[in-house]
């Protein structure tokens, strides 16, 4: 629709009209029809984590957050103990979940400026008080990334099974299952994999599924249940988002003819680089350090001068058909810009562009 | 599209086209377009309701199940006491999402085929150990609808509060706020709404959000939080299914264009009776006493004939276009049929028609 601005968003995104249309059909969600497409869908997921038949993909209803609540609920036992590395607001989530559960854990509190240091998670875990380490990849707080298989490695080291929210990562950077050994991996259908909210999942070694010493104390949250249910007739326990998972699973086919996760990721980086420099050519600032900045999300500081007011800066970009982000840093005033979803470098030409309008505009009024 | 079949199901349902068109178009989950959709559509649910200042629509990510554990998680502490009035698979579900979180509860265990008789729950209630209740409105395993309006007399009586699964009977039913004065009400986007599946709410007495001596021990099921967030800034606290919101807000202009409650009501009900009256005629037996029948789904006998197979009826039903349900009654085989959605007394027509052909085609066989 012409109406709608261009999302430059954490997700919700901008998806393709082809993944939109695949909407436009309403399906038995317990047809053999559907059910085919969900199993279609679990091993697309699969094979994007480079899984092996060690790893089950488990769908979920509902948001991100739905899905990495449910790992924890079906994995963690009240007295594992968990790690919780926090370097922005996702991070902190988690240990919200984890207090409100009741389940004992510590939280590895970092700045949330810089990458996790792998050495501080090896520090935190050589009391050997945890079972499972919670990590987040890109922490969409910033937009920086963490790395992965050096904390997968100090993990692995420590004997602790490490949970990834890949939320903003999975479907464009690199979050593999061979590599990482990750015991389990939550993420949603919005972001990189641009299909539309309403749907997440988690992949997960299915030997951690098994255990008879625990259960989630959630129904609805239970992927255990629900991955048996799967086995046993390929069917969801509740009613799915029918029009999400065809939209998802569209979505899928398209980051397969665009190349898979790396051409994604290529497109992803070059509109992150042009945004760059583009915003640093009017004036702005990104917080990050270029080499910890992921292809995914950027946030600039607000500018100090008396002429930059958020809202404004977002209504007038919205007007020129634009959706920019609020931040979220916790000790900075910073605006975000997305470069995912169905954005190529000429649509962040063309914000660049549209940026530059509205600065001028602001600042001479000012 | 032509290809699909028009479900005859207890929903996800047939939607209308542009039900489904109102998914074509990407929304930014923190803009204020959106912000004001979401309070349009709860404002929507609050009228459908006749609920008044006391009470708030608080809607969810998720399945209807999701709502009801919300429901519980949120309102009831592990010490209240919950009555669950069971005469079906929705109300044991009830009884296993309290087990799961370890809730005092009770199980009222009644049989699939009848209402509830409200002296039942009197007698259940007269010990005073319960300060909750919670009773499915149309209990969908069977089809029988529940006196709801009797039962609601009987709590009050009793001074406990009443929780409603109202899933497969808001939009078409009367779940009246006023009238019956129940505590909460769950229901779902997909049902009588009319809308998309992925996509919840709760209607709640607004004081009951405000205890202070307990809180939802899961963070995405936390109805209390979410509404302080929508009271601060209007905003979900977590990704919304933006076009499953955006299709129920259609759905709902649909409802009112259709007439309201009461209009739905009487198409419903004109296609339950002429389903039942052509099914009888080709010597099926619905397993209800018409007076206690919902107008949603009808639960008719498998035939105890060699020739039946449900799954040979099912798929030549969907070879004709159209797609039924399977039974789930405890204590007898059962088919669906549902007479909700987009469906009308001319589709119930052809629905009939192709059932003949295909019973007289497995008989003959036979
Ligand atoms: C890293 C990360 N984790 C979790 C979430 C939460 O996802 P949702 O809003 O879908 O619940 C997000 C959302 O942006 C995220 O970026
Ligand atoms: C009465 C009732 N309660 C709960 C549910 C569960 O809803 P969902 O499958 O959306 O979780 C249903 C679904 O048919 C229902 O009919």
């Amino acid at each position: 629709m012409t109406d709608a601005p261009l999302l430059l968003t954490p997700g919700p995104l901008t998806t393709t009209d082809s993944v939109k249309r695949a909407m436009l059909r309403d399906w038995g969600s317990r047809d053999p029809e559907f059910e085919a497409l969900t199993a279609q869908v679990r091993a697309e997921l699969l094979a994007i984590a480079n899984a092996g038949d060690a790893y089950t993909a488990v769908p979920l209803q509902g948001s991100g957050t739905f899905a990495v609540e449910a790992m924890i609920a079906t994995l963690v036992a009240p007295d594992d103990g968990l790690l919780v590395v926090a370097n922005g607001a996702y991070g902190r989530r988690i240990a919200e979940i984890c207090a409100r559960m009741g389940l004992k854990h510590d939280v590895l509190d970092l700045p949330d400026r810089a990458p996790v240091p792998p050495a501080r998670v090896a520090e935190a875990l050589a009391e050997g008080r945890h079972r499972f380490v919670a990590v987040i990849h890109c922490e969409t707080t910033s937009g920086v990334l963490n790395p992965l298989a050096e904390i997968a490695e100090v993990c692995r080291a420590a004997g602790a099974k490490m949970l990834v929210d890949a939320m903003s990562s999975f479907g464009a950077l690199p979050c593999d299952a061979a590599e990482t050994g990750f015991a389990a991996l939550a993420a949603s259908s919005n972001k990189c994999l641009q299909g539309v909210p309403g749907a997440a999942f988690v992949i997960c070694d299915k030997s951690l599924l098994l255990r008879d010493d625990h259960r989630s104390p959630s129904l609805v949250l239970d992927l255990a249940a629900q991955d048996r249910q799967f086995s046993a007739d390929g069917q969801w326990r509740f009613t799915p988002p029918t029009h999400v998972i065809a939209a998802l699973a569209q979505a899928l086919d398209e980051l397969r003819a665009e190349g898979g996760t790396s051409a994604r990721l290529a497109r992803y980086t070059e509109n992150c680089t042009q945004l760059i420099k583009g915003m640093t050519a009017l004036g702005f600032q990104s917080v990050l350090d270029p080499a910890t900045q992921a292809p995914i999300i950027v946030s600039f500081s607000e500018p100090a001068e008396d002429w930059f007011d958020f809202q404004q800066f977002y209504d007038r970009l919205k007007a020129e058909g634009f959706a920019i982000y609020a931040g979220k840093m916790r000790d900075r005033a910073t605006f975000r810009v997305g470069v995912i979803g169905d954005v190529t470098p000429s649509d962040i030409a063309a914000f660049l562009d549209a940026a530059g309008r509205v600065t001028r505009a602001m600042t001479e009024r000012h």
